[in-house]
């Protein structure tokens, strides 16, 4: 059932791949909810996924653009602005890479040009849009901008690597940029901290299978899914959210607010102590 | 425009007096959107108050409690399942009161017979709302509930004095019991922490307006109003966000995410340094 | 070795039980660093522990009191004073106690009667003690007042129960109080956030034994041991830390930043899949 | 008075430029206290400061270093283990610039040139300090690594600018290098969040002394000096704080923990309403 809740909205999805990216989920409920949308991603990207596909389907024109180079951004809100017609509406930023992960450099032994690499996609490439956004007046009074995020940013996840560091940069840029928009545009500017997902990218991330395990029972609703993330995206780019700025949002089934779970307990120590009483029974609370 | 967000769901909505109330503005929201409710408050309330007229034109029975009375709650949970003729959908607690503020005792002066009624109703009411509702499983599968809450639970306001405790309270078992509720029936609970908000209750807190005018000029988007925040109660009622649970959730136009913004140095600084170059020019960033 | 931080301090320090208590490792410390200390701890305990041997062995004077009685507070605050000959540059909060806990009751299925006296001794004498401390203007310009405190106030612990509410109640307490105290005597108020701990009170928990080697595997430099919050107790006394106020300070080891580490999902996974690479070599980051 | 603190340990000091510098009082201090120190700097800061008198009246070898320059940082841990005989037990880091705040280059106009630099100044060099330590082994079992940042990395500050961003990343490198030095080495990491200090670079903040009365004011104790700032950094290098590591510590005179204060208020409200009841007594609380 859909709602027309982005009837008359037009936005701009950055990094939809394949199916199960986060993004592609996104731009399907968009159009659902009665937006028009256009898609960005890199020309590598274009070639490896299957974004024509998508593109068909939602009547959503590609606009190739590497997120690190201020020339294309400007390109893709400029086309998008043209397209639409007027000012975009909604922009979502899903977009991280880390050379470092890609290439086992552990976090003891970084590259620092790949490092730069990292922050470049991962985080600065959030800036360049908004900054592009903001000189062209590309997005509308009330626009909603999200990007994606992981709670690694505030507490630390072997493996996880740089992109630590680089979710951190973008929930800064998240905030330090959504106080100018607003101020000045009444542009809100939030980040979506989201469960693992086991998308292309996230089966990047080493023993991805472990942690979504954990994390899943770690939080009381289980791992939030793509398909979920997207129908909480369409909630920020909705006007039901219009005083929502500068927020962290988590979107984890309760991921990041636990200590220990029960059934995570259970798994862990499942060859120490049982965590019955004397008759068998479980006890808990 | 509506949407039909809460087409076919039923709720309970605690706390509304007046227009001025934001449990007012939510029930008429959830109306809007295509819910049924009934509607809680104080046999004191219901006399001081407006609310038959709400109850007349949303259709929605009033069902008086003491929220500190574990009885008043079961009946009032009980009726409304008999009432919709199966479980709720949401619940909504917004309910706070302080003795200590209303009777000038300074937060270095508290009446501890007071400071227990002032968690009782504002913080242990809602525990006990939970409580009722899971042992009469009145709340169905996937159910929502909200209950408001304000920065001063993280950040300490001069005058805002032991209701600051309460607010820490009710995050806890705002998280406690939505790890319980959401592992066992899949209910999620959360908080919404507001901008100051000119209510009844609200204007009992001291020098309300200065305060309101300082997260006014704080926050870019402005003071989140009591309309805006019965938007994101839909919202957080609505299927969009299933998987959001144990969080508090800022709605304040990004005053939490704020240190100093140029508006409030203004106002502050105004006898001190102007904020301008040698041109005259205003310079920020 | 000793450094003489706290030489010409006097304190009071609540809650040491027998010696495993952090309360008596305190006491211990801040007597070899120079301090003078009074002790006190509830009638019932002083029958149930080794306080005697302690007081001796410190010099220490013992005046019991119920720390939920403000009359009793007041003894162990005039009484300090007086023995002192001058008012107390430290405070000690190191009190903890649920009777739901005990009583084996979930956080689903609380007695309310005995939430009352979690919250009252395990939160609001903390503000009793700083209401008549203030009061009696019994703490020196520029003293300062720890509690004791667990990360369960922020991230739900299965089993922690209502002592999670009690928590952040006490970790709110500091923050208004720290204000207050702050602005117009200079003294600052904290809590440390320690790391689970095998003492009498500790024991208490569900599955400590558990709880611990999981925390000690998350954690980079292991639980912190009682001796060790002893020792970051004294540097929070001294005068090195005289702007510090208002804070929860993790003392963990490391554990309230960690997501995950290699060590904790070693063992959580040991029977999924293992982390190493085709050689056999361990990888991490 | 001293207390030995530091005896026997050795450390490096990066960032001392003048008399001014928090780093230079942390020297100071750190001799004081018993240690033996290395100083750093770029080879500008070696020409404009006085850093020559210090480092005489300390006996504290200069080692100049470019901290962007992998190669310089392993020059300044090699040449410091030589100098001291063995490895140091303790890292300042007190370093950061931006180009886009010095150029007026506002938040919403960056050059991402100039951001670069800010990030590799501020931020990254932090990161190649720790992989340069640690690949040296130059750091003893139990040290521990001190940074400076400022909590405009959690809120945005109007023209604290790209050094918000650069600050987010250095708290997001203690915690992603605590951890793995934690765990293989025992050495701790942890950053210093101070209160605005008139040093020489933090006069480069854009109307610091508007700033600094209002987080003066909002701060019960008030802003906290070098000098104290200095005192904390002591404490962390002592062993009275060996089980924290992976921490954001404000040094702040309760400023994070600050809504509204009434001082703050007072200033900010002046030509408003006045704090004052029909007496004329001003009411607080």
């Amino acid at each position: 059932m859909t709602h027309n809740l982005l009837k008359g909205k037009r936005g701009i999805i950055f990094g939809a791949l394949n199916s199960e990216s986060i993004a592609w989920k996104v731009a399907e409920r968009c159009v659902a909810e009665g937006a028009q949308i256009t898609l960005s991603n890199t020309p590598m990207a274009l070639r490896m996924g299957e974004l024509n596909e998508l593109s068909e389907r939602l009547n959503a024109p590609i606009i190739p653009a590497d997120a690190t180079s201020v020339e294309d951004l400007e390109r893709v809100f400029a086309e998008s602005v043209q397209h639409f017609g007027g000012p975009v509406d909604f922009v979502l930023h899903s977009i991280g890479m880390s050379p470092n992960v890609r290439k086992g450099r552990t976090y003891d032994d970084l590259d620092y040009g790949y490092l730069q690499k990292t922050l470049d996609i991962s985080a600065i490439s959030f800036h360049k849009m908004l900054q592009v956004a903001k000189k062209q007046d590309a997005i509308a009074e009330g626009g909603s901008v999200v990007a994606l995020t992981y709670v690694a940013a505030q507490r630390t996840f072997f493996g996880y690597n740089d992109m630590a560091d680089a979710k951190s940069m973008l929930e800064s840029i998240a905030r330090g940029f959504g106080y100018i928009y607003g101020r000045e545009k009444g542009v809100r500017v939030n980040t979506i901290s989201q469960s693992p997902t086991p998308t292309t990218a996230g089966k990047g991330i080493k023993e991805m299978e472990n942690l979504m395990d954990f994390a899943g029972k770690m939080s009381p609703l289980g791992n939030a899914s793509a398909d979920e993330c997207a129908d909480y995206c369409v909630m920020l780019f909705s006007d039901f959210t219009r005083k929502v700025t500068m927020q962290n949002l988590y979107h984890d089934g309760g991921f990041s607010s636990m200590g220990m779970s029960l059934r995570a307990m259970n798994q862990y120590a499942k060859d120490l102590a049982p965590y019955e009483d004397e008759e068998g029974k479980v006890i808990y609370g």
